[in-house]
């Protein structure tokens, strides 16, 4: 019987009416969107909604009984698994935050389309290769939050009243969105603003350039692997050849030496 | 007959006239756009536009005459009957919309223009690397508008009250357009709206220099593919000369085997 | 008892203790930017201020009993010493500038912390491959900034009315930040400034992503430096190998001119 | 005497001074740009710009007296001479942009100090490479700028009223540049708008990503090009290899049917 449950959640026929059930529920909550459609569809989109819902809890606790312990062990079930506890939420409450959070269903789409699993996998490789960088650009924004708070709190409230205000705005400076008109509202009080928000963006630059090198390096990395592996077959290969030949001129020295002596007596 | 056609349209002058006529066609249909001298000079730019627009026709049809089936199978000669249907459509009507499509024809110049060409077939090959990625974006994209249309479509209609304009806003959020104070809008009414716009910027920029590692790991791939080959020929004759050595020592050992035995009975 | 004090301050223990002070203290930092907080809390806070300059000092006085002389040599000291230095200095005044100075000891951690040293001391070597595109940067800042300076700044006195606002204007466009509406302001009375913002856009844009190459570049090399090693060493080895074979051939001919010497006398 | 000339102006002390006059004459050209200082020290800044035009002037003489025809071979030397002479031309007549473009005598240094030379040099290589594509967004902004002047010439005209208009609006676009306040102005006559600026971004984008591959790619060639010589050279190398082997297996076998027939008669 898990065999069979099992045979049927691989059955391509399945995964591809699963990848059908995403996109239509997607569909459908785009077209909610839509007052008009909405309004006249209320009943229709509702019911896809649910269908969908009870299909996805339906193919997790097949998931579930088919596999056992090993259904815990792969992180694309346990994020299946969240989003449609997510989804799960809203359907007995009706809180407008918690009832958006049901397109993030759509998101299911990563983990069942290989193509992009494979690219979300290469994502989260890519990671740990930039985490000190991110680590390091945090620590950055946070001083120049604090600074910027205490110096800029007074003059510019609305940009700079408290750490979070100062924090976001900061954010945006770095993303290099509309810093100009922000540092030239300060610097009408504190005229040497310039030079904090110089050196900030500065700074910034400097470390993303840097994050965008590790990122490169290490694609790079990934590629290279396999021609270093070649030369070091080759690198072995010329020692082994190395080796060969002294084996042979060995064999010819006593070739040598063998041939006058058998030959010389006569 | 058929020989002279196509010996006439692989001509190179042939081809710089075709270039001449492209060219001249543009600049026509740039002077169109400045009322002082379209007013005085119309009657010759509409001329110039009906005698390139004849010329392209004639090359098309003589092409087709002279390749007959493989006209089809080359990708550019259907983009080159593509611009010309389009600039042929407003001939008889008058919409603005299809009139200033005209301008297309000036894109001809790609297909003509061999270094232009190569850039060309250079992107296209660029692009199977990327559709993951693209298609990625497109999902959090859409998954990002559906939220955000529930959630601030009543707050700031005129940035989130549809999908289109959610889709809309969130791409120009994406290219890091002013999105500073479309955010600032929105956290009047709802506080917390920082953290999807963090969070959505976030994912964007991370998927986006990701898009560009694929990028550069697929320019890499084309510039190694070469040295990789060179790699695995010196591979595979260290093999070949590893081979031949084993042979040498097979030789020298029936040598020995031989010699000996060639004098010993003596 | 130098001994004592060394093994004392390299202790895994005492590392983390220190990192724990400066993570307390910066957090201690941020919760006085809001006003509630500062004002209940405020001899709390003070306290860890103060409690936390102590250690920083007392760790450094040990350090230096400990390394003498060595230790003005390790570069990061002379950081940890500048970092606690500028935050004693507003301990007696009450200048707002010098205490919001205080939250720069958060950057200790970039000392302390083994893998944020690694990243700091990678974004360093990278200089170097970067100084003359910066110097050249600048060059082109200072000379576009003295032109617009002459040129616009009785027009836009707020964005070109002196060298420095017309620096800080430039460096703004340079980032690419609201530079139309700037330039849209200038061609109002010089209807040809377009020439002069577009072609500084383009120098500036050509030259960082030179300076985006030559870091590229730098990033390789280290990354290359690996291969290139292993290449030559191939290189040697088959030289190696041909050397071999020579004296191989030279011995076989050796082998033939003694061989029928030794059997045609017969 | 012309050896004396060419030694004098290769001398390093020369070349320092030189260096010097440079540095200064830019210093007095941004003094100039503060009226407080250029009205108290008018007359000495004045000096200071004529003493080092006189300066440069005898330098390019005396380096065409000692280097004659090879002097227009260098192309430094004509960008020194050009640079010079837009600098001579303000000297007697007084229009504001030629005696503005005085200051690009800063830019001499570029040519002098040798490091600099280098980047330029380098940013000069990478051209070729980025042509073809420099020409295709040419391009895509004039079909782009066609358009636009045509479909929302009327609706917006201080943004797309005229072709150059246009130019301008789409290339700020291009750079990111507020374009969402853009098209959203042209939106509220023109409701399909988006399809336009959003293909137009799209295109602009990724022909940009692909230009930067062009400068990775061309950054890699250079890079690779040692070590693919150096893999070629190993290739060679196994090749000769490979035929020394042959001939060592030939030289065995000539051995081999040598000795027999030497022994056997016996």
């Amino acid at each position: 019987m898990r065999e069979r449950t099992r045979a049927f959640l691989a059955h391509p026929r399945f995964h591809r009416f699963i990848i059908g059930v995403i996109l239509v529920n997607s569909g459908a909550l785009g077209l909610e969107t839509m007052p008009a459609v909405a309004e006249r569809y209320d009943h229709l989109l509702t019911t896809i909604d649910h269908v969908a819902l009870y299909i996805f809890v339906a193919e997790l606790l097949a998931k579930i009984y088919a596999e056992r312990a090993a259904f815990l062990r792969d992180p694309w079930n346990i994020f299946d698994t969240a989003i449609v506890a997510i989804a799960l939420a809203p359907m007995t409450g009706s809180l407008s935050v918690l009832r958006s959070l049901r397109i993030l269903r759509a998101l299911r789409l990563l983990s069942v389309v290989p193509s992009l699993r494979r690219v979300i996998s290469a994502l989260l490789r890519a990671m740990p290769g930039m985490s000190s960088i991110v680590v390091l650009l945090s620590l950055v924004l946070y001083v120049a939050a604090v600074m910027a708070t205490k110096l800029y709190g007074g003059t510019a409230p609305e940009r700079f009243g408290s750490l979070p205000t100062s924090l976001f705005t900061l954010y945006q400076t770095m993303t290099g969105d509309d810093w100009g008109n922000i540092a030239r509202d300060v610097m009408r009080t504190h005229p040497t603003a310039w030079v904090f928000f110089t050196i900030f963006i500065l700074v910034c630059t400097f470390v993303v350039l840097n994050l965008f090198m590790a990122v490169v390096v290490s694609a790079m990395d990934e590629e290279n692997a396999e021609e270093r592996a070649a030369l070091e077959d080759t690198s072995a290969h010329t020692q082994q050849i190395l080796d060969e030949l002294a084996a042979v001129r060995e064999e010819l020295a006593e070739l040598r030496r063998q041939a006058p002596t058998g030959l010389t007596p006569r």
